[in-house]
């Protein structure tokens, strides 16, 4: 039975909650060391849960959630039986200011501050228990999502034997095996044998950094190239696919992804090369028509001016750096998601899919 | 008079021969230091010609040649009367060794070697005043071959408010004002105002550390981005025009030059912006039929995986390093040369401008 989809785990546990009940406490694996130094960080408190958070400890909008759903219990051990909800209030607030604009935080914070609210006892533990529930429930229905992505995805990569990927959508940024990663990780346990070309994708290297370090703890033939060099592993055929994750996307398809994933999808397209995106339901965003209401974040110009800690550009230079950018539909040749294939990408097969509640 | 091309500098004196005669030497500009410091050194020995070659304080095919020509001059210093020519043949073999496929560097240094061979004078000393005007020669038909490509680009980049470049190919790399950065100069000096966007250039960023560096030094707006924001910037308008050097030129007109060019020319078809590549008449290698049989050099992987002295992939992964990629004619609005346009690139053209000594 080891090629059930059922007992495939990331190649390391990102966040875990230790010990048996609600007096536990959340471990991580501290992303800032990758990849050289794997190490993982114990947080006994709502501090600490802060801190791993804010220094990107842990980072991925679902790993973020999870994190947060898992803090919310810890900072209930502080609490007293007197105040418990303000407490747990307060504790919301104060675990959503490590990282505003990550919504998935909040909204993990409150779902566990809810089920506090909801459960009628007498016991303060008994509401711990029933938070730490809910916690891992969160933790549980996003390994879920990577899951059903991955069981999508995975036909279509055993049928590749050189796969292309942008920046980490990987298991280091959810709590299960990833959203770009998930069929790679399947179509490996299968036996499939391939390779995986991680662009460095700068500034932030989290394809070098990340995306190479999971996939090659997990056994999974990867090779590092900087993101010029997409274009001539295209035109060599060393890839037949392109899949990457997506932070946003619109009601008619399109995809707002890390900078350089939609010069990725014009390459590909001149080179015939398909190029998917993986991503959950709750990454749609139907209230947007389309990417051009997508907002996109400026970066500090630093990133890439002293990116690595040395000076790389003259100070008189200027610096444009969008952190993401906006991928047409009609050049994604479909969308996979924990509840099927959108293919091809348009309005109405959103909205047939991910529209229908 | 000040609109005169004859008049038109480099921003910096990257090569100059410091005193009168052939007792002088030679003052490079130091261009590991750079962007950070403007540093110049002075070459008073064949040793040190040699070590500033090696160590790439001066760089760029036309560069290291006129570099070689003074450094023969320096070399002739230290050889006395009895073993002159001899000795002069050793230094040939010895300032090549610095960097033995740059084919620049040995064509210089013979060139100079030659031209000592073919000086009848008894005396050492005129056969030395020979060698330095040999040198100079070299230097001053590199500055004029700038100045040609300047002037048939110039015209084009002052119809443009935006201009994307990739790598150096500028005023750092020649003894003139460069080949892609040629046309920019004269336009700038000419009142034109625009915006040049710097690629950085992975793995070795010369698009950041260089061409920003040598055109904010001249006073023209530059910004620099990853090179994954190159679709971003021509989707949102903001050029008009892509401009690069090239390594080598087959007699189809496809093109070498440093690895993300062809991936741009790409990116420039896809939003209709005309690609330009600006070349010397020598660049060309008319015994290649076409690019195909251009032979791509791989770099060391840890340029990609410890290019700032920080390690940023798992020691496990790969790295795919092609210094160069090709890119076919068919993608080339047209090569701008010292001898004229090539438009459009094809090899009868090419051998029409070319072909013809």
């Amino acid at each position: 039975m080891s090629n059930d989809q059922a007992d495939i785990q990331p190649p390391v546990k990102v966040i875990e909650w230790v010990g048996d009940g609600p007096r536990g406490y959340l471990r991580l694996l501290d992303q800032t060391k990758l990849p050289v130094v794997t190490e993982f960080i114990d947080c006994k408190d709502a501090e600490a849960v802060h801190d791993a958070i804010y220094r990107l400890v842990v980072r991925g909008a679902p790993a973020i959630g999870v994190a947060a759903g898992y803090g919310m219990v810890i900072a209930s051990q502080y609490i007293g039986d007197a105040d418990f909800l303000t407490g747990l209030e307060a504790a919301v607030e104060y675990l959503d200011s490590a990282r505003p604009t990550a919504v998935n935080l909040k909204w993990a914070a409150q779902r566990v501050y809810r089920r506090a609210q909801s459960t009628i006892s007498d016991s303060v533990d008994e509401i711990r228990r029933a938070m730490l529930e809910e916690a891992r429930a969160i933790q549980a229905e996003d390994e879920q999502l990577c899951l059903a992505m991955g069981r999508y995805a995975a036909p279509l990569i055993e049928k590749c034997c050189g796969i292309l990927t942008h920046c980490n959508a990987g298991a280091l940024a959810t709590a299960g095996i990833g959203t770009a990663t998930a069929g790679l990780y399947i179509a490996h346990s299968h036996g499939h044998k391939f390779e995986v070309y991680c662009d460095e994708t700068r500034p932030l290297l989290q394809g070098s950094r990340l995306t190479a370090w999971e996939l090659t703890a997990a056994g999974i033939d990867s090779t590092v190239i900087t993101d010029s060099m997409a274009a001539t592993v295209m035109a060599q055929g060393l890839v037949q696919m392109v899949i990457t994750g997506a932070d946003r996307i619109a009601a008619n398809g399109d995809v707002a992804n890390k900078i350089g994933t939609y010069g990725l999808a014009i390459l590909a397209r001149h080179h015939n090369i398909p190029f998917y995106v993986a991503a959950p339901y709750s990454t749609f965003d139907l209230h947007l028509a389309s990417g051009q209401e997508i907002p996109i974040e400026q970066r500090e110009g630093k990133e890439i001016t002293a990116g690595f800690g040395r000076v790389t550009a003259p100070a008189q230079a200027k610096t444009f750096s969008p952190a993401f950018d906006v991928t047409p539909s009609e050049l994604i040749t479909a969308i996979i998601t924990d509840r099927g294939i959108i293919q091809p990408v348009n309005v109405d097969n959103v909205a047939k899919l991910i529209g229908a509640e």
